[in-house]
């Protein structure tokens, strides 16, 4: 019977790799990484994966222990001319103004509303605090997901008009696919907030909520109408960022990962922990060069600020990913 | 040639089928459950998986929505005489001691060295942080879960004399592999330390570390001799317990889950917020009921104290798990 089976099993292998010869398909020689052009980041990236997964191989690492993290602003999406979630932040403003009709009057309130981004800053970190503090709590948890899931699926970037879940890089979305087809565990671990990425994250980028890292607010469990719900409260309980995010992948994911991407000094420690780990190691840095199809800024940009990173990246042996050569396409078409 | 794989799909399936029956096999039968008694907890389980993994039925749950948590102590694991954490931090006490010779004189080292339980109660909540601070903060992260793996690998059961992860529940592991096997992420939600669990969680229950929330100290990251690590210093961070296991629930995993089992009114908000959501839910408490297979204990004991959320079941629809009648079996054979 086993043997039957066996020859069963030899015969639909067999009908199975004529169906794809009969369509034109060669599977093994298929590019997972389309959007990435032929060179050395590339080349470093397909070693990489084929080292860490070849059973036997002096570099194995076995599928548990491969844990890959990306930044999210600048990394996976772009950050510029502003922080999405800053974007998100000040349109809430806007749209909660017609029930605070004091704002018209009231600094950071009233700069936001004017479209005044100078007076914003010149209201310091104790303005942008308030800001934060006004449109992401006084609402359950659930409340607020909504809230973002409904801004993200129509906000549009205000340069390109397009939708900014539009405003991913393809050549970062191939790569998230080709590590989790080659079983590592995915993570995003980023300085945004965590509640505000993870009603998006799963359809943008195939990334589920609890594989989601970032920034949060203090929040505490409460019967609200007769509900229990996770409410928000406005005081900052984690910032995923710097030397945190290390901490933050500690805590949440409790690992080090063996691949780290990233494209500002706020990644530095992630990229040092991670490659500082014994074993074959990864990581890279998104370098913002093009500024033809998207925008070229490094160490004097307030946003996504590399300075610091791109001087160790040689001697820590992180690779510089350039976006004007390595990439054949920056967004999805 | 589509049509010819199917027919050897279909003949391979058969074959398969033939195969099982002549090996006296049913798998539609086998029991996934063998340490659990035939009643209504059982049948209110594989009801519950039933209806929600069922396609098209009214209450279907996609496997991403597929949330399971359980606590640990009193749930997973026996947490009598002694949480098991807390004989950790004594056991490490003893070990450091040879270090600390002044600690034969003073509190709450004294008690701890001279076995005496009443003198480190007497000593107070800050005697016990002190235990926890010692034992616990001023490593690496990395060292600390080799310290805990160590100790977990040797250390006894004060009165069965057997491994404490021998000390398992063999009918809880069943559930877990039951959800998992009906595509449920399972997840641990202790008020136990984080750290503690997760160098042990996957090997003994097949819960591996990013699947563990507990409660934590604070951590910062620093270059020691050169190289990167996550410094664990004497400072509560979070107490993953009671209404803060809810927070602790969406701050790690984002999601609401649909099935929760405690055995404690720690575990009652945990319960509360799961069985609260719409669609079909599932919360259960294990009942410490049987004297003569483990020890009987709820709304009198200090350890694992059930109280309001005994009283609170029948109108929570949170079922009971009578250890006594449910389980043919506590611990594995």
């Amino acid at each position: 019977m086993l043997d039957a089976l066996r020859e069963l099993g030899r015969a639909a292998s067999f009908g199975l790799l004529a169906l794809s010869a009969s369509a034109g398909l060669t599977l093994a020689a298929e590019d997972p990484l389309p959007s990435w052009n032929d060179g050395e980041t590339k080349a470093a990236i397909v070693d990489f994966v084929s080292a860490v997964t070849s059973e036997g191989g002096a570099d194995y690492v076995p599928p548990d222990d491969r844990i890959a993290t990306f930044d999210n602003d600048g990394t996976l999406w772009s950050e510029q001319p502003m922080y999405v979630q800053l974007a998100f932040a000040l349109d809430r403003i806007k749209a909660m103004a017609p029930d605070h009709p004091q704002w018209k009057e009231t600094e950071p309130y009233k700069s936001v509303l004017a479209g005044d981004m100078k007076g914003l800053a010149a209201s310091g970190k104790k303005g942008l605090l308030e800001i934060v503090a006004t449109t992401h709590a006084g609402m359950s948890s659930e409340e607020f997901a909504q809230i973002a899931a409904d801004w993200i699926a129509t906000a549009k970037h205000p340069v390109s008009g397009k939708l900014y879940t539009e405003m991913i890089y393809a050549p970062m979305l191939e790569l998230i696919n080709y590590l989790k087809a080659n079983d590592f565990e995915v993570f995003i671990v980023s300085g945004g907030g965590i509640e505000f990425m993870r009603p998006w994250t799963e359809k943008t980028y195939g990334i589920p909520p609890e594989n989601v890292v970032g920034s949060s607010i203090k929040t505490k469990y409460e019967i609200r109408d007769g509900k229990p719900v996770i409410f928000r409260l406005p005081e900052i309980d984690f910032i995923d960022d710097g030397p945190d995010k290390p901490v933050g992948i500690q805590k949440f994911i409790g690992k080090q990962p063996i691949a780290a991407f990233g494209n500002s000094d706020g990644d530095f420690q992630m990229l040092e922990w991670t490659t500082a780990g014994a074993g074959r190691r990864l990581g890279m840095i998104v370098h913002h060069d093009d500024a033809k199809r998207e925008v070229a800024y490094d160490r004097k940009s307030h946003i996504g600020h590399l300075d610091k990173a791109l001087d160790a990246a040689p001697e820590k042996g992180w690779h510089l990913i350039s976006m004007k050569d390595d990439w054949s396409r920056i967004f999805p078409d």
